[in-house]
């Protein structure tokens, strides 16, 4: 892994620690389809500046640097926080899309889809290559298109909200891969129209004291079950914020409280968390009880499916439809979900489509438990 | 700490072992008020067969030691549950009431009052020497009485539900200090006839696969805004059961969210299940909608609130009127507070009366950071 040192410039005290602290993890499967890799690395963890996510390769004549995604702050009012962090700068607001984060890049002769966590998917991989025309490379070698995969045929968050059979990428980010430097929201949107990608949508460009226009967009995500907002400075200079709409908060809530086994008491909290203050900020007297009501109902009733699908003898699956090209990458895909120690069976369902179930064997065992007269702990 | 040895009748490699894992704390403050106890151990965790909170008490003629109360494990479901825990033998359904668990005992001279974790309380201490009789001790003198203290003047768990301005004492069970035996039901009915005490109401005996009935039981008490049920073996050879009304756990979260900052995502999620668990065996479509809705205010509701307190400038508390009867046993109470590690602040009312203010540093804290701009993380 001496590759590793030599591709992040790290002094030897520097190796040796990232070596004792045991950050590095494989970040791809050895496969003819990933066949321009030699070795690769993901960090499980932030090191220094290099952030969680961040992947090193060792291709045939080259070494690469992808830093992680960074971390978006979110903020949880519009006012007064959005004014304190971007000061008198305009900002735009981009729809903060509801899929996976995905860096596609370009490794040797093919383009590979690195998801957020630093591993390479062979799935998104194939379909980067299907659906992302590679010119762009040609000319900014080194870059990563930001995309969110979004879609129904999605392994990892399946949502049906946009219309979307398959699976698709929204650019919202291109960044060097090694720095993690964002080129400008307006180099961006020259560059989509270039290469033909598909943007995240830029809803508005506003003063940021307009919350009152800030509230209007969001409102309207929320009302057509949209995820929420990425606050941009139009130079990219200071960092993003997020926002997220009613809607979503509540949709993640639904899913946690269906795996309520899996996910973090975290997770949950800071959701009910979002919903307050959002309420606190936005909300009339009338509009409250009908927040009150489906934030119990979307607590409850994921809840109460599980216990009654247990009931009937059923495991709790979280399920997906994919859709491959290619009959070996399915086999990839299966090592794939191996690497990253998830439980799940496959059902082929035709040439090319499987049914992914997930095994919530958490959930599963805990509500099994509780039918059959086991206390709660 | 050698009499601790003693008392417990511990072999000198168990000694060391509750030594090196520093299990043992100070159970009270010194001072006349508590004068009959030279020294007083708690054990903060569960070691061996010995209760977390038991206490180890070192008189001047002897050495007492009074077991922790033991954890009543909870169901969450009626059917199987009750019926496999206590197989064919017919079961008391004793209130649950909510306020907070004391052990009264004879130190001495006099009465004291130990609280779950172990504490010696002054303040619980001067009402039990009030209220009850310690006549109970002359026959029992190494037993204690398990008594839930309730009512609005109560120091760490204020409800109005049971119209008790002051606080009282309600018997649930009598166990000896060394050993934790329990008496039997029966036995326990007859000894609070004699010596006058109050008991923990006996609601009902019925057969174990009677959950119909145990269930309108449960539903009655829901609607009078009380705590639940506690399941017991008439002989107390089978360990007892616990089970709770929604209007429990929607008042638990309405405490949790209103202090989000100090209380656990555990004790929230235990919360949530629990409804889960019992609106799938108990509900109706209708009455689930009129549950998600007070649960989605259970929830918001006390958040919003904090919010706005801390908008107006306010800190977060939690409060309580106190009533003394001796002006000195108000100094040893804040003393109390000091060695449990509560930040609190107290406003003397009129004479012997205060208002007990818990200061919810973290909650005040966090939201104040978000009200001023700060990012959720």
């Amino acid at each position: 892994m001496n590759f590793i040192a030599q591709a992040l410039n790290l002094s030897k005290s520097a190796a040796s620690r990232l070596d004792e602290r045991n950050i590095l993890r494989k970040a791809f499967v050895k496969h003819p389809f990933f066949g321009d890799i030699e070795e690769a690395f993901r960090f499980e963890k932030k090191f220094g500046q290099f952030e969680e996510g961040t992947v090193v390769v060792k291709a045939k004549d080259s070494l690469k640097v992808f830093r992680g995604f960074p971390k978006i702050k979110r903020t949880l009012l519009l006012n007064p926080t959005i004014k304190k962090h971007f000061g008198s700068r305009d900002i735009v607001l981009e729809e903060k899309m509801n899929g996976y984060n995905v860096r596609i890049v370009k490794i040797g002769e093919n383009l590979y889809a690195i998801t957020r966590r630093g591993l390479i998917c062979p799935y998104t991989t194939e379909k980067a290559r299907i659906l992302i025309d590679d010119e762009f490379f040609r000319d900014y070698p080194d870059y990563m298109l930001c995309c969110e995969a979004v879609g129904k045929a999605s392994p990892y968050v399946p949502t049906e909200v946009y219309g979307i059979e398959n699976l698709d990428f929204f650019l919202f980010d291109i960044r060097e891969g090694r720095t993690n430097r964002p080129l400008t929201v307006d180099e961006k949107i020259e560059i989509a129209k270039i290469y033909g990608l598909k943007l995240a949508e830029i809803l508005a460009t506003v003063s940021s004291e307009d919350t009152e226009k800030m509230r209007e967009i969001i409102e309207k995500l929320d009302r057509n079950r949209r995820e929420g907002v990425v606050f941009k400075d139009r130079e990219m200079k200071l960092n993003p914020l997020k926002y997220t709409t009613s809607y979503a908060n509540q949709s993640d809530l639904r899913y946690a409280f269906r795996f309520f086994g899996e996910y973090g008491r975290d997770f949950m909290l800071s959701r009910v968390v979002r919903e307050a203050f959002q309420s606190f900020e936005f909300e009339d007297e009338e509009k409250f009880n009908e927040r009150c009501l489906q934030l119990g109902r979307a607590i409850l009733e994921p809840m109460i499916e599980s216990i009654r699908a247990c009931k009937r003898g059923e495991m709790i699956y979280e399920e997906s439809e994919l859709v491959f090209e290619n009959q070996e990458v399915i086999e990839l895909f299966k090592m794939h979900m191996r690497l990253l120690g998830v439980e799940f069976r496959v059902e082929v369902l035709d040439e090319g489509r499987i049914r992914l179930k997930r095994v919530m064997r958490g959930t599963s065992d805990k509500i099994k438990g509780i039918l059959q007269g086991s206390y709660w702990k």
